[in-house]
């Protein structure tokens, strides 16, 4: 018989997650409040429930993915407590990415309960989420670790155990400060090549085969034409949003406040992309540049 | 019959490049003010000369590697200028790491003179420059970059031709800024890491096998015990230094100013290593941190 | 008969107001969870209560000088909220430094219930607050900023109405996020003169009658020796701590994640005072910088 | 008799103080490549001259305005050098703002011919260059400072002695970049405080009385419509330029080069304005905000 999956937040991300589950034989019990996720995610093969509760109830895994930390601990520990009710055979996964102190507090009032939790935020997009391609990053016992990678290997390519609870988020936070970094670096060191008369392109395989090689300029290049199927050369359609990418740095920004560390680069790349978001153009008629691909950073360099 | 070099500066980089040139079959004809170095080079198979202009009397190339631009300029275009001996069949080669500018400079009066000129700044430290694996940026003609290899390809591992004249000093100049920021910026992650509880060597595996890959994390981890060989594992000694990271910002930040480039994260980790070799805990009788290698930025962002 | 203030939080900062409140002919009905706070406020004539809704009981005023957000959320409105017990003729100033949002929420929690609620955090320090000199920033109603200026009056030289509820929060933390940044600002500017061989007297003198003028260089030079009176000239103690400044800059960083607002400059300063606080050469055994005044900030760019 | 000067450098400054110096009772030998500013010059009572060479020759003062450090070489030092034909019963005033070590190489060079020389760089813009209220910020020996007052007197209000040759452009460097620096800050505190509600007059004048406080709130405030009769009220017309507060940003950036002193909130404030410079939103035809009064940073956080 297969194993149950409750799986609550079917958006973007959610939506493809929870088809690759039905694809690897989970029986899918799935629930949103919005009624149009609900309905693609019934068409695709998942049960529609009424409520988290009904959801919940007979599921093996419980797998959340939800839009932030306020909203998670709204679902799991607040009023109506999800916690309450879940069974405490399954094992919880919530793969929303929040701020670790949140993944921190609902880890321990499922403690409290005896209730098993991992937080286990991905990385990829919406294209990976339906690749059944993302990353996760699991923060939770080893045992649990182990436990979770029945429903992960279903949904992702890459599965890392970064430490305790909370540890998954504070590694996604962690890279993806460092991805800002090394994008806005690699946009301005591009910038300042072409402002001296360098060809992007050679500068670039240049840098790829030197010490100022990195993922942003091997992978998906910010200059438009140098590098094909990337955002850069689709006018930064699809990809990662400049809004998602702020999102993160906020979160890494929050972190870096409450243990007293310093981020200096990480902190520029969040005001240079918040400066950006804030500096569209106008040109198809809004002035946020929050929905284009975050290598649009780009833009803000450039005089054109 | 041996084609001859004229080999100009033979400090600890021009030493190791010039004892390749040898091993390589060319006749060495070597100058330098120190006589110490001169002994060396000697040593090894050089024919010293007395002055730069007997040096350069019937060579084919001649090799220049010298501290900075003032120096270079005064070397081949002021007072007593090199260039009015250099015979017209010969082609220059400035390895020194200089400002565009100064290039630029030198290469136009060469030209007007009739001579061939190339700037061919190096990436990779002493080691490099010993074992004969540098790599070479060259600005100058698709012509004059051929025969340069002839030369280049003793002394180094990848060439690479960056445009016309300064444009091998613009790619060095910005790979380097780039590998600045993407090692402060590998520091200050795995430090946000480490403050929030991580393992620095599990957080390093995710990284690296996530978009926050980058040549620091990959070759060069600045967290002491992550990594074997390198130099924070050997108290930050050996590498590249913190002096000569600086020297390559002031001249990244030159190009920018010169060219009205934005570059807020260059600036940022010029300023941060700046901070940095000046923190020196003085443990060794100095408070200067710029004769460590340069990972050691990790020192800044640490507690201990 | 006089009018009574139920005064809860009598740490340092409190314990200095809530004497002026005495010296004003105010009751002040105190309570702190520290016996040792509780009996000095007795000593001073204040009327020690054992728990803060007995204190809050008769009040015309409650005033609240606490530590952070989370407690003081967790005084007015978790569990055994104290919003349910102060009468409704009362005003209810909150003195704490907090983030905005956690103003607002108390605030549109006392609405709830019907009461008056101001916040009101201070400037000036330890010295301030016992010479009843503090600034007040005040967010609330006309009329309740009206009613609070009989307390605030008796405690401070300056008091602002800034706007509604959460205002004098946001006030609050605008302008010390100015003073940190012309704060550092002039720290740099001053050792970049005396790097380059100026006088920081001479070079602070014309600044002043210049337009680099700001309150750090007229109030409080950093450079020792330049100015009688001042922490720089007493080894950096007493005055406004960098753990303070590095508090409020916490939540300065805060609105602006949660605004979505750049801010490159304040978050460079968070950085710096973040850097020095860890870079203490620990003579006096500690390596941590944080319990000096914030104008040491100049030790940070010196080289001695 | 009246005293001589030789004016080098008509512009729209040195236009103005000449006028004044004609006004003081100087006889002013007038001289600059351009045709127009010779003319006007002479309209205003100046001695037109056909050269440089000519207009120093009977001089008491030599008083140049020149737009960089490479002008104020050529004409002093290099070829066919000005000092070698000026008297040595002159004092030579060079109120270009330029780098100090140009300064101080003019400086040797006049030293060496027995020459007087002072660098005396200007604040205040073209409007106080034409009311006679400049300050200037003079680098020489007390008894050429003293010397010099008899002709800055005519042409300014306030006179500074900084120190010796090269240390009136230090002063001038750190006074800009810390105006820049408080410039910005203030804009930066004034937008976080209107995007979370507060209107940017009231938290202008809670500012103006607290630690924030500081020239630019004081004298430019940058949000159009809180003070009358500056830039910001309007459209950012006048006053002084984007692009010359971005040069003495670029000579504050290479003195801290050179020196090896840290620049972080100067470096920020360089890239915020040439961010600003480079984001224009072409309503004029343009997209270089360089020609606008540099309070309009504002415009870059801002989301209009």
């Amino acid at each position: 018989m297969s194993k149950i999956v409750a799986f609550i937040g079917l958006g973007n991300m959610g939506g493809g997650m929870a088809v690759n589950l039905i694809k690897a034989g989970f029986q899918v019990n799935a629930f949103d409040l919005m009624e149009a996720n609900l309905k693609t995610a019934a068409d695709a093969g998942c049960t529609p429930m009424t409520c988290s509760k009904e959801a919940v109830k007979n599921a093996d895994f419980i797998v959340s993915m939800l839009p932030n930390g306020a909203i998670v601990e709204s679902v799991y520990i607040d009023g109506d407590a999800l916690l309450d009710v879940i069974p405490d055979t399954a094992l919880i996964l919530d793969c929303s990415t929040i701020a670790p102190a949140n993944s921190r507090r609902v880890g321990a009032e499922a403690e409290k309960r005896g209730l098993n939790f991992v937080d286990a935020p991905v990385s990829g997009g919406v294209a990976a989420a339906a690749a059944g391609t993302l990353a996760f990053m699991v923060g939770g016992t080893e045992a649990n670790f182990e436990t979770s990678k029945e429903v992960l290997d279903a949904m992702g390519a890459n599965i890392f155990r970064a430490g305790d609870v909370g540890a998954g988020q504070v590694a996604k936070i962690c890279n993806n400060m460092l991805l800002a970094i090394h994008m806005s670096g690699t946009a301005e060191a591009l910038q300042l090549g072409m402002d001296n008369g360098l060809d992007p392109k050679v500068l670039s395989e240049i840098m790829l085969k030197s010490s100022g090689c990195n993922w942003s300029l091997e992978k998906y290049n910010p200059v438009p034409g140098v590098m094909d199927g990337v955002p850069s050369s689709n006018d930064y359609q699809g990809g990662f949003m400049v809004d998602l990418m702020l999102k993160d740095l906020g979160l890494a920004q929050e972190a870096a406040t409450a243990s007293k560390s310093s981020i200096p680069m990480g902190a520029s790349a969040r005001n240079l992309f918040n400066l950006h978001k804030n500096s569209g153009s106008g040109g198809s008629g809004s002035k946020d540049n929050g929905g284009k691909d975050f290598s649009s950073i780009q833009q803000l360099y450039s005089r054109d």
